[in-house]
């Protein structure tokens, strides 16, 4: 997060998609498609994120039971430290929430600045 | 949260302001400025928000701190179960909030519905 003092405030849009009470997709999840998309690799991504490799495989295999077919494949080696990629569906659905992201940082920009002027000047 | 067996999977955008790593506002804060608005009472809204009303106070006070005016304002009786009021600037903040959400739903509609088709059937 931001903690230096001189940071500008900031409005964060946050996108959640669950079923059932279970948080299939948030900006989490879809940070760490990223970082596999990036890195070819769960240890990997996990390691960038910060997060130990269970907790990151506990995502994925929420993802993957989640949607019609797996985000995220293993290419070789198994589940524990072999190769990972994005499948066909895990590339699009990180397009399309990026997108959401982007969408919604343009149509809201001129409430957003308007909200952010009302704030205490720090 | 939803957690009926036929719920239908949800998107929900959620909005927060940070500065200097603390959120100034989000979709609690949000609620518990309309339910103040609804019902003139901070106790009355902690009340059927289902938190206390020292949680409630502690959140109104993060509020009225961060804006350039109090969000929220005692009409009698003091800080502890005296009436209560948005203020001007109160009431403009929810309202912008509220646009924020609505804008997003307009502008992110097609691209939702394009993430949610990918959602396995259950």
């Amino acid at each position: 997060m931001d903690a230096g003092p001189k940071s500008t405030p900031s409005l964060r849009p946050r996108f959640q998609i669950a079923v059932r009470g279970e948080i299939c997709l948030g900006p989490g999840k879809a940070d760490l498609l990223e970082h596999i998309q990036q890195t070819g690799s769960i240890s990997e991504a996990a390691s960038r994120m910060g997060m130990s490799y269970m907790r990151a495989w506990t995502l994925v295999r929420t993802m993957n039971s989640s949607f019609r077919e797996p985000l995220v494949t293993m290419v070789r080696g198994g589940k524990t430290k072999g190769g990972s990629k994005l499948s066909n569906t895990g590339h699009e659905v990180l397009a399309l929430y990026r997108r959401l992201e982007f969408e919604t940082r343009i149509s809201t920009r001129a409430t957003e600045s308007s909200l952010l002027r009302l704030l205490r000047k720090s």
